[in-house]
């Protein structure tokens, strides 16, 4: 039934940009495999070019050097302080990295190998059951497990529900 | 006297605009004010939108969290692994702040007040006493001393004159 549901998504989606799908199968599948399970959320374009939210690091055991990125609407909303809510189209983008010492300054943590990039995208309409949010989190390019995105809205509604779900602020 | 330098430096600004400079030494008072000590860097317009290259964590005693974004030069420079000279008109940039634990995720550190906007500046003609680069530490938006930018070329040259002089590498 799921499965259903996406092609059918999927076919909405080709159609309305006003050409009919000659197989839309294929399609569904191609949509499947870059996309985020429960949320369709995809890598957007351009992304690692965004403006820097703020970095941070995430101690043990994860051991990650973060960079939120957010894209025009996102800054746009941060500057003014008008971020409860964010408004639709905000996409925020975590970059995170294994982080390892510095070859070269001893005090100092830099970006290891590439863990994760995760995304979330506002369409209140859309992610109405999980506050407004789409999520996504990408490994090497491809979408992780349903169970692993399971968990984004559940933390994000425990800990920042008061802050429109974002944990990040605008490092100035 | 700070007053008269003020009003001195505002009519240079309005002379420059295509007009023949009565008085280039109240101009010379105006860079002063706002250029880093023996660099003459000063803050280049729109820094804060370019592309991130890397975040890192500065141990103790700092304790700072750390991004280095770079210009559209450096950008085009790291992507093409041509970085060893950085082209001239390269410029990266330091933004560093104090970190704290985030008051939503014990074990995150994020960003806290503002230390420092650091640059590094590409010239290799100009700066050809240090290594091409000019450089800028600036705290609210003010150079620091003298003093603070004599060891910026210091370090750089003992640590990484290999790599043109920079530490931080693209994080991908």
């Amino acid at each position: 039934m799921k499965w259903l549901y996406s092609g059918l998504a999927a076919t909405g989606v080709a159609l309305s940009v006003g050409i009919a799908l000659a197989a839309p199968t294929s399609n569904s599948a191609a949509n499947a495999e870059n996309s985020s399970p429960i949320y369709g959320v995809t890598i957007p374009d351009g992304y690692r070019q965004w403006e820097l939210v703020a970095p941070s690091l995430q101690g043990p055991p994860l051991n990650e050097l973060r960079a939120i990125l957010g894209n025009p609407t996102a800054l746009k909303a941060y500057r003014s302080n008008d971020t409860r809510p964010f408004p639709d189209g905000t996409i925020l983008a975590k970059l995170a990295w294994k982080h390892m010492q510095s070859p070269e300054a001893a005090s100092a943590l830099v970006p290891a190998d590439s863990t994760t990039v995760q995304f979330m995208v506002k369409d209140s309409k859309k992610y109405a059951a999980t506050g407004g949010w789409g999520f996504g989190r990408f490994i090497n390019g491809k979408p992780a497990d349903v169970s692993q995105h399971e968990t984004c809205f559940a933390c994000h509604q425990a800990l920042v529900k008061d802050r429109d779900y974002v944990f990040t602020r605008l490092a100035r």
